[in-house]
This record gives structure tokens, C-alpha cells and sequence, in this order.
């Protein structure tokens, strides 16, 4: 292990992507509901279209343009769009609401349990996902991730890349931030958290996106980040444990 | 299981005195640090005194004296008057801080991993003390209790018996009041509970106080609240897990 992350006290986790894999997941449910229902709808499309109402969605929470608003919200918001747009209609509130949380009902990628209950043995785990308390809770019940502690946007109001987000990390948890690994799949994320002084961890996720047009999986060399890895397990590794 | 409790998806629990043991712990570190330091005292009373500096300490935030400060800062303050009082000098900063972290030390009672093994099985399981989030992360890594979430006081500013601490569990799991039962030793705790919607269960702790000038712990007849338990496991059966 390089000497300076032997002072990591804790790794937090980006998690829609880098602990789970939310595609395959919606796209899998939704389909079954939708045979279910007798819909013929391109699921795929339908998934990756919510998708890509995320960032908007949280944008307008970011400049304030509406009021705090957690994932959960933001993502039933998204649905009705999507529900209008593909005029799929007469659904009850209960319905909406369970479609909603299809988000708290991901799969993790297969290394992700056990890299992360080896992490466990060294370090304080938790997510630091724009996911809301509620949401990653039952995320981590369905998919049985062994967190330590649930750090969330709606404990501080802000979502990531805010400052505030990753700063929230070593506030809570009574940490220096060099003592605090941002563990993600996205530069982005990692690049913000390195800004407010935290480790960073990359873990390569090649099939996020499934080749669909959300984007291309970020890759990262060696020396990019304190830790440049190919799975969980290989983070595990990294980190001496 | 009473029909009541079927809808039942959070068990919260305080936890100093209810799930760990915090005075045979505390005396246990005292004596031997205080050996080592070759201290003549009485560590039992010292123990004692700093437990019941406790109470006087988070009131002086509750009625808004002192600006939001978290326990384990509480604990630092109240162990700073032990020190002058017992005459102990001379004591380094890291030495000062580690001590008034004792209380993130704490051995849980022989049947509290178990029964919170069971109930997690069962429904979302968290603290709902007024240890802080790093406290509470800290006392389950070292314990090996298994929670789910850590719900704290500096989430919402607020010590039990406010009520927008007992309040703080169902909005963050996104639940209804009677969805979240809140678990504890002590009366008080669990009637503040109950004035806010949430279920309760009460654990019969005797040997809390040890037999000393704190209290008597307090007793419950069946009928008193949701469920009467004499242990972390008779509450996990009585909850059908």
C-alpha cells in the first residue's frame, strides 16, 4: 500500500454505476412489469431516457430553481414525464410510487459485496451517492451492501459536485479530509472530491452504460488518483486488506 | 406478533445502557489507563460522576445556553471538570481526546449483536441515541453492531426527548411514525416516542447503573408499551425474527 493512504480512516462511495448496476437492474424490472402489463415499449430507451433526466433534475435543485428535493422525488418527477411521453396511463399512486423506487432495487456488480466487506475490516464504509437516505438504505437492504454509516445529500442539502457534499464526509464522520477516500467510476467525481482534499479511489466500470448513448465509461492510468483499480475487490487489494 | 406490529419497517434504538454496556466499560478502560499512570481513584464514582455530568451537559443545548455540540464534545467538556476535580494534570491533547472518546468504546451487552442480527433480518435497524454520527459509527465498529443507518442528533440539532429527534427517523426512512419503533431501557424515552406517533418496545436492562447512585433502572409491566422485552433477543422473537 503507498504510505499515504496508510492514514485512510474511511471510503466513500459514489454508488449508481460504481457499487451497483442501475442499468441492467431498471431495464430488467421494467421489462417484467411491462410484459406483465401487456405494454410493447422499448425498455432500454425507456430506462436510459430516465437516466438522463437526472442531471438535469438535480441541476435545477443545484441553482435553485425549485426547492431541496430528494432522488426519490426527482426520480418520480422524471417518471411522470416519461409516463406521459410514452402514454402509458391509468397507473394508481401506489404503482407510481413502487415504479419510482425501482431506484432502490439495483444489483450490486458481482465484486461489489465482497470488495467492500474486505474494506469493512480496514476502514469505516459508507456511500457518499446523490442518493437520499431513504433511497440508499433499501438499496443496501435489497442488495446487501455492508455500510457502516448512510451519508447522504439530504443530510447537508447539496448534491454532488458540490463542495459541501464531499465535505460533509470527514464533518460527519470527525476526520481530517486526507484521511477521507472518495471511491468512484466517474472523474468527475473524483476530481471535485480531490479539490476538497479527499483521497480518490477509480474503479473502472466498463459496462455502465451498456453501450447505450448515456456515455462512454471513464477510464483512468495509474497515478491519475491514488488508487486506479478494475473492481472492487482490486480496491480491497489496494488498500491492504 | 400483535397485528399492530406487522407494519412495522424501522427499529430504532437507544443505545447508552440499552444496547451497550457503558459502565463496566468505562470503568474497565479507566482502571487499567489509570494503573498505568499509577493514579490512586476511586474510578467507579469517577465514572459515575462523568455519566451523570450527562444529562446537565445536553441541556445546557437543549435550552439553547450553549450553541449545537455533540457528545463527544459534551464528554470532552464534562471530562475536562473531572480532571480538575480529581487533580489529574498534565495530560497531552491526544491523551485528553482519547479518553473522552471512551465512550466510543463500549462493549455491547452479550445479547445485543445477536438479537440486532435478527431484527435486521426483519426491518431497517438504526440507533437513536444521542451519540453523534462519528460516535455511533466508531461505538458499531468496535462492538460489531450491525446497523443498517446511523441516525444521530446532529442530523436535526436536536437531543431526545425533543421531538424532532424521534421525528427524524421516519422523515429520513421515509416512513410513518407508526412504521418506526423506537427501542430502549428507559421510560422516558419511550412515552416521548410515543407522543410522536412511533411504536415502542421496551428492553429490561438491571444491571444499567450497576447499583449505583445514577438510578434504578426502570421497569415495565406487559401492556405498558408495544412490546416488553428482558432482552435484544426476546424483542427480535416477540417481532416474529
Amino acid at each position: 500500500m503507498k504510505p499515504e493512504l496508510a492514514n485512510v480512516k474511511a471510503c466513500v462511495f459514489d454508488t449508481f454505476g460504481t457499487v451497483v448496476d442501475w442499468r441492467s437492474s431498471v431495464i430488467a424490472e421494467a421489462g417484467s412489469w411491462g410484459k406483465a402489463k401487456g405494454l410493447n415499449i422499448d425498455w432500454v430507451e425507456f430506462t436510459d431516457r430516465w437516466r438522463l433526466g437526472y442531471l438535469p433534475a438535480m441541476d435545477q435543485v443545484r441553482k435553485g430553481q425549485i426547492p431541496w428535493t430528494n432522488l426519490d422525488d426527482l426520480n418520480r418527477m422524471t417518471l411522470e414525464e416519461l409516463l406521459k411521453q410514452y402514454k402509458i396511463e391509468g397507473l394508481s399512486e401506489e404503482e407510481k410510487t413502487n415504479w419510482a423506487q425501482v431506484w432502490r432495487r439495483l444489483k450490486p456488480w458481482p465484486d461489489s459485496v465482497e470488495g467492500l466487506g474486505r474494506l469493512k475490516k480496514k476502514c469505516i464504509i459508507s456511500p457518499l451517492s446523490n442518493g437520499n437516505v431513504a433511497l440508499m438504505t433499501n438499496l443496501a437492504k435489497f442488495g446487501g451492501l455492508p455500510w457502516d454509516v448512510i451519508l447522504a445529500p439530504d443530510l447537508v442539502k447539496h448534491y454532488k459536485p458540490d463542495r459541501e457534499m464531499y465535505l460533509s464526509a470527514p464533518f460527519y464522520l470527525d476526520l481530517k479530509p486526507e484521511e477521507v477516500m472518495m471511491c468512484a467510476a466517474h472523474v468527475f467525481d473524483l476530481r471535485a472530491a480531490r479539490d476538497c482534499g479527499l483521497r480518490t479511489g477509480f474503479i473502472y466500470r466498463p459496462n455502465e452504460y451498456g453501450g447505450g448513448p448515456i456515455g462512454v465509461p471513464d477510464e483512468a492510468k495509474p497515478g491519475d488518483f491514488d488508487v486506479v483499480a478494475v473492481s472492487m475487490i482490486d480496491l480491497a487489494q489496494q488498500m491492504g486488506t
